[in-house]
């Protein structure tokens, strides 16, 4: 789309959403992707300009906040039947002040918003996103590519947050159901941390940890076909996975 | 105040508010106090209706989020200079339907409001909360007494998940400093946790993880003056606590 249809596109948005939806109030999915031992996020790339952007929107007026992330994460990418957790706020008021700095100030996208931050840890290579019609493409881009991409407002900052709260909440809570396979082995696991964490750890420290936490179960397999020792294959105790995620693996 | 004047408060009120504020968000201050061994909730009950309600308001229209929260718990309460974290967004569509019915629909306070709600932890022997001009009181109330108190819209409900914030907190985070004095004892640092966490904890399992975490030092003093054998003295140790604040107590 050329930039003069694409700026005619968000003018007669603009009308529409007016009567829809709230004013100064938009939510911003930050979806991370785990897939052949990387961890990706997913970004759009609007028709208008050529930065990248979280695939986020704006709410109705007669919807609830959590239905509303639902909604707009589908609709912007595809992606659906996917849990979102609310991490942080970015309600600094010229945040979202260049990226529409062309249009005249009624339009609804130029206002002040304050912007609800969602995140998902998502098994990525089972879906493919789609764009919406507002948008050029919507991808799974590499964290390590990040620093060479140029993303729009303040939505780097967003995504530092979201990998923020991640971090902190992968020493007190179990991660790894639903992004591994049923059977992995403790060094398939162990990636998945490092992947997170972006470092090495300790194996003897990570294997004791986990052991120690009882949310994995050892099974009578190994894994064969590698050129090395065939290493033991676990699977996640259902159990204590599911109580370690109400009560804390690290609980007073 | 009586009903009337309090009526016509909020009327006055109105006409201004939309000139200076956001429409549909709001701040949502939960400060929980310490003192005397008991962990407190700071509230206001306003002049139009005998509820309870936490200290919130609204956000100005050039003024950044974080900023606005400040404020509006200074302005409500009189308590400054004081960290607060946000914690959890509130917006379900008809969350303040009620509290101002007996209004017409074009009071500024009675849109519909998403609310973002912000915690602290406070030494609450430290201050005394005074009420602003649209309340009738400003008061610490003991987490033990909020079953028998009647709490406006889903007030009850925003306290609930700050205090599981502030619970799940604990248990990565050190907590104390601040709240306790210099020197105190490990079983003044166990009835902090205990207060919080809302049980008591196994003492012997308690000191091994505080000593573990190496967030206190003891002191060669001994508290003089009690019935018992004397108990040691302890302080924080400053570098290991601000590194653990930064790092989490359990990371991998």
């Amino acid at each position: 789309m050329n930039e003069i249809d694409s700026r005619k596109q968000f003018i007669n948005k603009s009308v529409e959403a007016k009567e829809i939806y709230l004013p100064h109030l938009s939510a911003d999915p930050v979806i991370f992707g785990f897939d052949e031992n990387e961890l990706k996020v997913l970004l759009t790339k609007m028709n208008y300009r050529k930065q990248w952007l979280l695939p986020g929107g704006y709410i109705k007026k007669e919807e609830d906040l959590d239905e509303a992330v639902v909604r707009i994460l589908e609709s912007r990418t595809g992606i659906k039947d996917i849990y979102l957790e609310e991490f942080g706020v970015f309600g600094r008021k010229n945040r979202n002040d260049f990226y529409f700095e062309d249009f005249e100030d009624s339009l609804f996208q130029k206002q002040r918003f304050i912007t609800v931050g969602y995140y998902a840890l998502y098994n990525s290579h089972e879906s493919n996103p789609r764009a919406d019609e507002i948008s050029e493409t919507c991808e799974w881009i590499r964290l390590t590519q990040l620093p060479e991409i140029q993303l729009a407002m303040d939505h780097r900052e967003i995504i530092e947050k979201a990998l923020l709260t991640l971090r902190e909440k992968i020493s007190s809570k179990p991660i790894g159901y639903n992004l591994l396979p049923i059977k992995f082995t403790l060094p398939d696991l162990q990636k998945l941390y490092e992947v997170i964490l972006g470092k090495t750890l300790n194996r003897g420290n990570f294997y004791r940890k986990i052991q120690n936490s009882g949310i994995v179960k050892k099974l009578k397999e190994q894994r064969r076909g590698g050129a090395h020792k065939s290493p033991d294959l676990y699977s996640f105790d259902y159990e204590n996975y599911t109580k370690a995620l109400q009560k804390g693996l690290n609980h007073w």
